[in-house]
Parts: C-alpha cells; structure tokens; sequence
C-alpha cells in the first residue's frame, strides 16, 4: 500500500464544540463580525480585507451581480423550469455560462494589464508617461490582431455607469493601483490608435480594481461567478414568483421551422 | 404566428448611460453604499434589508460557507484538476452536490417549522407554551417514522457553535422570531420524546434564523448554495496554491481493488 | 492515522498494456464487437444483453433522444453561446433539466408499476385479469389524489407513435414482462375510472420497458439522461452549423418588461 | 416590438401522431432500426453513417467509456453522495470534468492533425512520405515548446492496446484515412526528433479515428463526453449497490491537515 498523503487546508476545520474557518474562530469572531463579501476576500485571498477593501471587493462584486435576461438567467430559468426539485442544477446551469464571451473579459482585462505591468522597469509617474504606456500596449495588441479587452459595450455605447464609479471609490479608499491607472490610460489613447472611440466598460473596469485588490489572475472569473451567483438566485426567485420560463421554450418550440438535414 | 409575450422582471435592466437593479441606480445607489449580502437578500426577497436583517443574513451565511473537506469540496477541486481552463465547471460540480443529504438540513428544518407554524391559531405566549407545541411536533415526525430535522451533528456531538451565536445575534437585532423560539423549544422537548438528547445543528437554525427573516421556503436551499459558493471558491483557490486533487485521485485509483460483476 | 480502505470497482482497471472494463478485455473483445448501446446497458446492470435486450434497450434510447426545442436543448443552446470554449459545460447545463418535470415521467412511471407489481402474490394470468389489477391501482391513484405517471401528452393526443411500436418490438423479442402487461392494461381501465381518456405517452412506455429490461428503478432517470445526452450533442452540434441561441436571447432581452419590485 | 425570428432545427419535431427525427419517421425508421451509436453520430453529423462507418464509430465510443477511478468518476459519486435525490447532478459533475487534461487529448489529437493535413498541397503516396510530413511537423511542435498530442500515457508505457485495435477496425472497414495515417507516421519517427519512444495513447488514436469519420473538430470532445456518460453511469450504478464515495470523503477529511493561512 502506498503511504497515504496528508491534505492540507487553510480553510475549514471542526473539532468538539468548536468551529475554525480561516484561523478564526466562526462563530466567536467572524459571524456577526464580517460581512460575507469580506469572507469571500478572504478566503480567496488568505488575507482579511481591510474595510476600504472590502468596500471597493463589494461594490465590485454588486456590479456584476446581475443583468437582466442574460443567456445564463434565461439558461438558469428554463433549468428550474424543467427540474423544480433540483434548485442547485438550475444555480450550476446558469454559472456554466461563464465562459469566454460574456463574463471572460472581466479576467481577459485583469491578464491584460498585468501583462503589461509586468513588462515594465518601473511605475509610469504621471499620467503622460502611463499614456506612453498604454499606447504601446493597444499598438501591440492591434498589430497582434487582438482585441484591446474592457473596451466597448452593446448598449453603454456613451458609456459605463459602472465605471466612473468604481474608479471614484478606488481614488476614495485609497485603492487606486497601478491596474486602474493603465486602465484609464488605455481609454484616453485608444482613439488615436483604433480610430474609434470605445467606452470603458464595467467588466473591464472590475478586472482592472480586482487586481489592485490583489486576487489572483485565475480567480477573477471566480469572482464574478460568486457575484453571478446572487444574481441567478435573483432569477430564481423571480422564476418562482412570476414563471417566464415556459414563455420562452413555447416562443422558441412554436417558431421551430424544421429543414432538411441536407439544406 | 402566435402573439410574441412580454418577459416581465424586477431585477436588472440597462440603457444609454445608467443601469437599474431592483428599481436602483447601481451605479450610484447600490454600488460601494449596500453590501452583496444586502443585495442578495434584496434579490431574493425584493425587500432592502434593515441594517439589522443584513447582520443576520450575512451571520448565516458565514456560518454555512465552509466546512473543510466536505463531499462538495473535493468534488470541486476533481473537478478543477481534470477541467483547469474551466473554473465555473468546478464551482458548478461543488454546488452540484448541494442536495439533500448534506446541504437538504436547512430547508429541512425551516419547511417543518413553517409547518408546525401554520397550524396554529396563535403564537404561544411563552417557552412553556413553546414546549406544548414543539413535543407535539416531534412526537407526529416520530410516530410518522420521519426525523425531526435540524437535530444532531456527526461532529458537535456537544453542540454546535453556530447554534447560540446565531440565536444570540437574533435577540441583539430584534430578529428572534416564531421559528427560532419553536427550534430552541425542539432542542428542549425532543430528549423527552426520543430518549436521547441531540444538539440543535447549525444548519437547522440557519433554517429557523432564515426563515424568521422571510426568506421564502423554495429559497431556504438557494441561500445555502450562495454561502457555498465563497466556501467553494476558496478550495479552488486553494487548489491553485497548494493542489490536493491528485493526492485525492491517485489515493483512490491505487487502492482500487477489482472485483468480479458477479460477485 | 485511520487505515485505509480499499475501492472495488467492477468497471475499468488498466495495467501494463491491458485494459479491462466488466471483466472484459476491452480491446479484444468489446471494441468493434459490442454497439455502444449494448455497453450501457452492462455498465448499468453489470449483465451483458442478449441480441434482443440490446435491440429493445437502443429502441428506448432513440425514442427519448431528441424532441426539438424542449427547455433543455435550449438551455444547452444558450449556455454554448455564453461559454463556447467549454462544450461539458454546454451539455452539463442540458442534463441539468433532466428532473421531475419533463424528464422525470420514466422514472415515476416504472416506480409506479414495480409498487404496483409487488404488492401481487402472483402475475395475472390473462387481460382481464391484468384490468382488474390496474383498476385497482388507477383507483388508490385517484383516491390518493395523485396522477397515474405514463398517461397524457401535450403534443400527441391521439397517441404517441413510440408506445405502439415499443410494445411491438418487446413482443417480436420475447421481453415483454409485467410491467408493459400492467402498463397497457392501466391504458384500458383509466377512462372508466378518470371519466376521460389519456393517451401512454412515451416516457412511461419506455419507464415500463425499461424496467422490463431490469434497469434498477434508481438508474430509470440515469438512463433518460443518456439518451438525452446524444440529442444534446445534436443540438450543439446545430448551434455550432447554424446558431439560434443569440436570437433566443435577444427575442427575451428584448421584449423584457420592467415591473417595479412591490408590484 | 421587434419581430420573432424563426428557429430553424433539423432534429426532432413532433405533431398529431408522428414524431420527426432527422427528417426519419422515429418510431417506423429509427426506433428498432438502428443502434444508439448510429443516431448520435448521425445526430452530430447529420449524416446517417454507413455500417462500416457505424462500427468504428461504437469501436471509440467503448474504448473512452470508462477507466476505472478517474478523478471525474470520483467527483460524479461524492455528488451522488451529498445528493442522491438528483442524478442528474451527479451526472453533469462527472461531465464537468471533460476538460483540458484528461478529455482534452482527443480533440488536441484531432486539430493538431487536421491542421498538419491542411497544409498539404497533396496526401503523401506511401509511408515514407508520410515519415517526411510527420517529422517536420513532430519537429515543428518541439521547436515551438508544444507538446506533440496524443503521445505517451502514464500506465501503458509500453503501448496502448486500443491503438492497433482502431487501426485493425479501420483498416477492416476500409476507413484507414489520412488523420490515422499522419498519427502511425507521428509514432514512428518521433523518437528520432524527442529522444525518447512513446506510446500511440487510446485518446489520440481516437481523435484520429474520428476524424477520419468526419466528425467536426468542434465536436470530438463531445463525442468523448458521450462515451464518458455511459461510464459515469456504470459508476453510479456501481455507488448505488456497493458504495465508496463515503470511505473517500472520510479518507480525505481524516487525513486533513490544518496550516495557517500566513504559511
């Protein structure tokens, strides 16, 4: 018999009458103590947030909660429709969405503009040497073929509410790094590059303020299915107060035109 | 073609410049003013907590997010080794396991409170009272051959820490209510009718916590599965750092013994 | 450090350069000798099929496959154009509907007939017989105000094409068994007890011809979910040669009503 | 309101008394017909596939079925543990983890050959020709720092017994094509451009082998998933009647060992 290997943890452990999550104890000092977007920091992070963390951690989390009928509600919705005694499958149906294309640019962003933080000697000192900066990066992310990733939205076409915003509260806590200030940057030089005008958007904007947080590259996206996650419950909760599910399969089913395998 | 319906919602909608969740402005209402713990009871019940309802709803979520290596857990961080380029399929396979077994207790015991509740014509006056109501509850489940849930614990056989801490914050919030003074009444009464004296588990006063809160019987479970969800991120953070998965596998896979279909 | 135990398994072991799967040499002698089908079943009863329980097995399995546009195809649908990077995903998030409501009626229905069936001391003997049995058993329905599983269909009124022709090729096989007996009889009685006449429907046809077969009723649902998985490959693969989800989306998106929260 | 668009599909429709699959009359032309196999592969194609083409076909599918205690079979029956009462959870987390590293090999097989094959003005004539593609090719992928797929396995060193296999059948079936031919040519003169000799492994001769039927590339890990749904099955019909999810549940939480988050 191979020797069996321990399996290390840093989160949760119980013995007797006690509870420990995170080194603390639960019950005595983090319920009632910290709020759940703290915990979560910190459990991703090992490291408790301080409250301006905190503040600027949830404020991100509450703009990507939820947007309406997105493909993943609208997924999560026609899951419950169809297996009402399984909340937890339609929950994970709608999280499976966060893929690539709708929520993969908040962490596309975050890579890209560490990127090129990695990159440098040191820090741009002002925001002419971070427009030098950012101008390289969309020049080689042009030339690459690739998309310049945070940039543009289907309906913010003027612009993301979200994104003033966030950027107010970093400046407010003392929060604002060096991902928001190449993130600014590249939206004031990418016109003269890309010869268009494209609004900083919210997702990209929430990458580039989770990595002045200090989570991890390959978190982000978990991130924003933590906040997905309260939005999905959101639809659920709807779902099962006012049903809209069955509309739209009846939609979809009574619009059905069959053709030819061989058209 | 049939008349195309309309799909009515209360959550999140969006257009030029400002997006609106729940009847806010997210941007300048909702964002760095309201935690996500407020939101998401916002989400799912349509009512904004009062300070004092969010210090209890994000005290149960605390308490329900992490228990180390749980079924759930591993299942996730498995799911993370085979599926790395894939962190929502982990998540998803974690909360998939939040059915009845593990995560059913706290709807369990809110549904079978609510119950008891529901048959009555007043609330009684005091914990004598209580106990009338309660001892005949527990000897209906026993006679009906169902457990009372909400009782025991494989662990806390001496008591769940979860349990007064989050009866303690009721009563500081104004929040204790019918069912967590029929729970206690439960914890009371049952060693008499079932001849042996179990602890109140923390998943069933999160029920009781919850439900006195207003959380609606079909989201008791929902509820769960979001605090799930920062527990579940912070093993695949974990994963990331220090990875176990493959102890875990490869445990399994050289202790495999072969046995014969028909044996 | 508690011992370790072992994990029998009767699947799948590897070593050196064989592979064994069911006790199998699974190069030699499974593959290119044994359909797909015929493996399924093994794997779900460890009991290879004859030629005729492999025929009626597959037939259950093409009639459950595909029915267009149901709530799961999309779903899957939908969750592809969000995540088209991960297809597990996409499949996953299909499956997940795979619950009580549409797909559930397999399962109830074979439960319902194998309670039935136990409850006999001996089969009857000839039709009227099997009516008495299943009047009986409509009535204990009725009474206990539950529906009778396998009756009704949305679509097919006047009859569902896959009821006859399983119950056909379970006759030319030599397979039909007690189940089918009771099932039909149930489609002969019901009008004089139900006061209308309800068509089997092809989920409780395939419920009684897999149970049948011998599939444990725990594994009914299981093996829906198997076939089902071939027609949501089917679907994906039309998403990928012709995509409809993004106008699912915006057919809802756009026609999404905003209701204030306290209406 | 913007106007309904149509959703075209090829698979199944249903009205009265018929139902359509594939443009095939289900219950006449399909049910009793034809195999499981041979509808998922026309599912995915939209071709009904020869015989030949079937046998090949089913030949891949078993030989990717199952493999023993797999760290997705694992995760498929730690769900089914915490939730029994929702197969198809337990289902879509063994799916969930057909990603990158264990399932992926298959379609890296398959793309990695395709884009060899198509920078070809004309398939080679005889296998020294071959030879010459495939070093320049195996040579380009060391250059580039990229693994050649579908090379090596870490318990059957010294040769995968379903690579012959699936090349015996093909060649039977006359559909030995170029994909295979370029994967037999990789295995003979890779040790001369990596130094060492591996093996021909089971998922890359089958990514090979479905190329050459003309499955997609967009779809070889589905068909892989397909194959795997069978096996997750048979795992949990094996945990339902010899259970062990519980025994590596407790092996993990037993041996956890806590280390302080700052560690």
């Amino acid at each position: 018999m191979a020797e069996l290997p321990e399996f290390p943890t840093s989160l949760g452990t119980s013995e007797g009458t006690t509870i420990t999550l995170l080194g603390q104890d639960l019950a005595a000092d983090l319920m009632g103590e910290v709020t759940f977007g703290e915990l979560a920091y910190w459990l991703i992070t090992l490291q408790r947030p301080t409250p301006q963390q905190a503040r600027l951690f949830e404020a991100v989390l509450l703009g990507l909660a939820d947007h309406g009928y997105t493909p993943t509600a609208i997924a999560a919705r026609l899951t419950y429709l169809s297996a009402p005694d399984s909340i937890q499958g339609a929950l994970a149906a709608g999280l499976l969405g966060g893929g690539s294309r709708f929520l993969g640019v908040t962490e596309d962003t975050g890579r890209f503009l560490a990127e090129v933080l990695d990159g440098l000697d040191e820090l741009p000192g002002d925001d002419a040497a971070w427009d030098v900066v950012a101008e390289a990066a969309v020049r080689r992310q042009r030339e690459a073929g690739r998309f310049v990733p945070g940039l543009g939205h289907p309906v913010h076409k003027e612009g993301d509410p979200r994104t003033p915003r966030l950027i107010q509260i970093a400046h407010e806590e003392g929060l604002y790094g060096p991902h928001l200030a190449l993130f600014e940057a590249v939206g004031r030089v990418h016109p003269g590059v890309l010869g268009k005008t494209l609004p900083l958007n919210g997702a990209g904007v929430s990458g580039a303020a989770l990595a002045d947080l200090g989570i991890p590259q390959e978190l982000l996206r978990g991130t924003v299915l933590l906040a997905r996650c309260a939005g999905l419950l959101g639809h659920i909760a709807e779902e099962i107060r006012r049903p809209v599910a069955n509309d739209v399969y009846m939609t979809v089913d009574r619009n059905a035109v069959y053709v030819a395998p061989e058209d």
